[in-house]
């Protein structure tokens, strides 16, 4: 049995203990935070407490807050000999203190209030600077997730970097095209069909093989006409910025 | 019953083809297109034929090919008394010879040889100048899909660049979501639960209330981190505009 705490009380932390609640491996003995409100949901599943000097012992504090809070939670922390490790993609495992077991334990994976994820397939990136500290974490990973990577901080930087790609901008291309239909009169649900295929398609195609549309085959008629109709200037440079690129990735195929 | 006649061997005409085969209520009478072997596939469906002079008579032809070669290609339709139809999102249904019945059969969805489509699910943007050919083609549409829309051509070419940034645009941050990884020996596989839940997301959520990320929380440390690691001048442009749109939009709300 692992006994595990976690510290937060935000939407990772809600999708985290929803999962270690599923699983007879883990003993969930503590969810601490500073927001009594919201540890009131925590109250379903353990202990609650919002006093950061009686934390219990644990075999692993998860900390699963806004990253620039990461390191002063920490150090409520010190006097324990558990294994330590936030679940942020972008801060290096440094930021918790030195002297103690640390890691990292990033799912990678956007988290929504009352969407259920199924955690099997959630990609679980952990972290470790002692090989048996590494393994433990290996451990609890693979009673939530069949999906467990061991990535560095480095390789996590730019894992974020990637995500912030495909999640935080690709939602905002999303959001555009809401814009370009409620412009005109159309109901977004049009292109949903649309926008989940092209997410699908990914499973059996690489998306660079993929690549369809104007700025793929370089037809400039289309892509003028596109830009006259959008009205926003921001709308433009991102059309003109993809349609550069799209145009320079391909160039020497065509 | 409806006779309809498929012009073109394209991705658009099989899977129309293979949509229609499964109705009752279609026959589908002729597959035309100049490229013979590419024709071979469409003989288990009907007869085919590369000669355009021999064109049968049929209630509907489906043009189904690029739109730069549609008005030529109808030409050939001129003593036909059918409805002729194109399934282009970015061209007017003028293109057809205004002499005839024409309009719009617009299938929005992403094809790829190889990958199954559920019809059911595809909207099908219908258009056409009189009453009788619009109920005609709701027919038409009805016998594959239960999501028909009358789009008018201003619409559907609002609907098609919407579709680019949707489709296009995203899979082209999919590609630079790849191509982070592969530089860093990272497996693209670890990103693709996070672009399919992002568009999933959409099922429950507008993208407008969606979005997270560095610029959404306004984190400069994270986007200037973001822009340092960033080795290709195309992909420093797109994250920038992006990020200066996500900024802007969100910019009353903080």
């Amino acid at each position: 049995m692992i006994g595990i705490t976690i510290i937060g009380t935000g939407v990772v932390a809600k999708h985290l203990c929803e999962a270690f609640a599923q699983s007879d491996m883990v003993i969930l003995k503590q969810v601490i935070g500073r927001n009594k409100k919201a540890l009131v949901h925590f109250q379903n599943y353990t202990e609650t407490s919002s006093d950061f000097k009686g934390i219990k012992n644990s075999d692993i504090y998860i900390i699963a807050i806004s990253d620039d809070a990461i390191s002063t939670i920490a150090e409520h922390l010190t006097d324990k000999s558990g294994l330590i490790v936030h679940t942020s993609g972008n801060i290096s495992a440094h930021v918790l203190p030195k002297e103690k077991r640390r890691g990292v334990f990033y799912p990678l994976q956007t988290f929504s209030d009352g969407r259920k994820i199924d955690f099997n397939t959630v990609p679980l990136c952990i972290e470790a600077e002692d090989e048996n500290d590494l393994e433990l974490l290996k451990k609890l990973a693979g009673t939530i997730s069949k999906s467990i990577f061991e990535i560095s901080s480095d390789q996590r930087k730019s894992l974020h970097l990637a995500a912030v790609f495909v999640n935080n901008f690709t939602n905002h291309l999303y959001a555009i095209g809401q814009d370009i239909c409620q412009e005109n009169k159309l109901p977004f649900d049009l292109l949903k069909p649309l926008l989940l295929e092209t997410a699908k398609k990914t499973g059996d195609l690489s998306p660079i093989d993929a690549q369809t549309g104007p700025a793929r085959r370089k037809d400039q008629n289309t892509i003028d006409s596109h830009l006259k109709q959008l009205r926003h200037k921001n709308q433009k440079e991102i059309y003109k910025a993809l349609t550069r690129s799209i145009k320079e990735t391909y160039g020497e195929k065509l």
